[in-house]
């Protein structure tokens, strides 16, 4: 008795998202210095279902993901995003993609080692398109006095800074991760002439806030910074109004 | 200038959230068969901060946890919430803990042995109390076939059910436990009375949906279904309206 | 005096191994089907120092590894742990790469998917160079019956071989998936023709010892077989003689 | 014909190990301070079977285990191991676990709280008992300058370090932490009074070195020594003659 009941109600209840998750694949990315860069991502993609429909076709995700050949900028984020859409006769479509992004370092006496970065792009359509962007910055303290035969040590890992943004138009990777650098380091050197010489998350926070809020091109942020502790980590968030 | 420009900015910009993460705590929960069980658990606690205020103190934090000794249940976890509501002059506290949970299992032919379920309860205090339980169930396949001198080996890893539940009353995480199984078992029982075998992340995902919807004590609930496959993951996510 | 007595001590204790650790780095390697593949890898590359050596330049490993531009096959790994020994006057040198390796699935009804296989490299020279490539096979049942109108789901994943394999000349990684997906077909065509139809680590791990006892280019392997549980694994390692 | 072959062939090949992994179970340890902590570990078994052996019982491990309730000192150990090597008939046995061991810090101004170290123990039975006992110990610096108003936050994760030792007799896990501990902070005292303030991978391994070798109840250590970077972690490993 209760089991056909359990069945009954089954049917009337709506999947709310359906599609495939972890897929790995190599993709290109654009890159300011080097036109492009190869790289490997794991993919989420799936879609909003209407009430009327009974299921899908898992296969189908992966068989648009290989049409675009790894192939990702923006366009072909709009243009996965349309076909899943279509192919899959859904009011929503999805797609998260996460990636090791690599930038030679200039800075800091960094001979040309390459950094990387934590990178994802979440895309989705419904009526609109929507896309935002999210780095993992490293934030590392700077060493007060360099040797004379040995190159530097680290410090060790002071903490990250993670950053969300949605754009108005295109903006590279890289010049989010210049941006967030350089605030760290201004936020540094002007602790160096206070008394009180703790680099706090909440500051930093605001700081980085306050660089982002002087681009033009973003729409929205939220930024967390994070410092890394034996214990535990302190962190603090901030969100665009 | 334009430093100075920052700087005034940074002060106007308010930080949303701050907080410790990944606090690593030997705990006690409620268990129904033993009374209580101990465990490990990862906690991260955070407070929202008015906009008038200019920094906290991260040591509170962990403080107030030092203070209850590891014991959590809901009272302590509304108590834990309210001591750092106070002490820390904030809108709003939250409290999110994870740990494996240890169950023996009774079905299925299992002699006594321990299974573990990775759980996490997500508290938030800023008028009202709110708590979410989430438990992560494995789903695995009957073994068709036991032989007589070796005792079945596994199927492999189906997949999971991840379950996200507001209750209006206190629930046994045992009976949640207990109800998924026997929902995969179910589903599971019929389809092999089906010529089409394929045990499919939406149907799953439904009955699934239907078992909870008929616990009175469960207010709203998110259920996602997971299919491990050898390159890619199959998903259905299904919300309680 | 203690401490006097300790620091006396600390001059004698020699150093084994001194190096860097996950190196981030995309990389290039041979593909048979396409010539070469672009992935991402990580590295560790360390050195023995001799006794009367007092420290070393952390800075070198990865200039080295710059000089190579990410190309990665069985000349460059000789040529990189040749100027390791060189440029760090080390007895023995060691490099260690891990990373992801994709073919396009062709067998079982796969349309062109890709599968992901970790790999890793580990060389190191001393006197004469030594070279073990490693794979995770990653297993998985077939589904006895495939529906019309909807693609196989998957059985979820049974568990995987991981192979660490020493070779007289070079093999390609393809060959060896391809081995050991085969020796896995085998074994489950034969027991669905036995009554005991439990596939068992130790028989599957026999089994593709004496597959590879069969390839003239291998000098020396281990293969461990796991079998995935809801509550734990089980595994069966074999080693050549 | 190939196929006979292959079949033949496994026959004769033999399994160097058979056991179980990743067996999750809630243990009690000694604990200098409080007789006994509760924690969590994850668990290893296997035999090596002798050539005539054809299969194991894979739930027998785990029953075995079920047996001691999770109580584990080296007494316990022992039996455990015994017990294994009678009821699968093997050759030797092993028994492998890893658990959070939690420790009330009270040096540097640390008010009460939990710190908390990744341990193992490795154990073997072949003729005689062998125990490794591993612990991870993080290193951070000192923050220079406490602030009045404001507890002094993390200068972040400079480096830990891992260890590895046998032992003659019984030996406490909190006095080998606390010995490492204070041969940090020794070590950074005296940078304090050089020129060159680097705190490097090498001399702190060697003097850990220099610290362990004045402890008779040790019969041989390993300890490695890891610096973590932005880009990379440097480290640097040392072994008892």
């Amino acid at each position: 008795m209760k089991d056909i009941q359990s069945q009954l109600d089954s049917r009337r209840i709506n999947i709310k998202k359906v599609g495939v998750k972890t897929v790995s694949y190599p993709i290109t990315v654009r890159d300011k210095a080097q036109k492009q860069q190869q790289t490997v991502a794991t993919a989420n993609m799936y879609v909003n279902l209407p009430h009327k429909f009974k299921g899908t076709h898992m296969s189908r995700f992966v068989e648009i993901l290989n049409e675009f050949h790894g192939e990702i900028d923006i366009k072909s984020f709009h243009f996965i995003l349309e076909k899943m859409k279509v192919r899959l006769e859904a009011e929503a479509s999805h797609l998260e993609i996460e990636f090791p992004y690599f930038l030679k370092k200039v800075r800091n006496g960094d001979s040309g080692n390459l950094g990387h970065y934590k990178c994802s792009m979440h895309g989705s359509l419904e009526k609109e398109h929507e896309l935002t962007l999210s780095v993992e910055v490293p934030i590392s303290l700077p060493i007060a006095e360099k040797t004379p035969h040995r190159l530097p040590r680290s410090m060790g890992r002071w903490g990250k800074a993670d950053l969300s943004i949605r754009f108005h138009h295109f903006f590279w990777i890289e010049d989010i991760i210049l941006l967030i650098e350089e605030t760290v380091e201004k936020e540094i050197n002007e602790l160096s002439l206070k008394e009180r010489k703790v680099l706090s998350v909440e500051s930093l926070a605001r700081r980085m806030g306050a660089s982002l809020e002087q681009i033009e091109a973003i729409k929205s942020y939220t930024v967390t910074v994070h410092n890394f502790g034996d214990e535990y980590s302190t962190f603090a968030t901030l969100e665009s109004c």
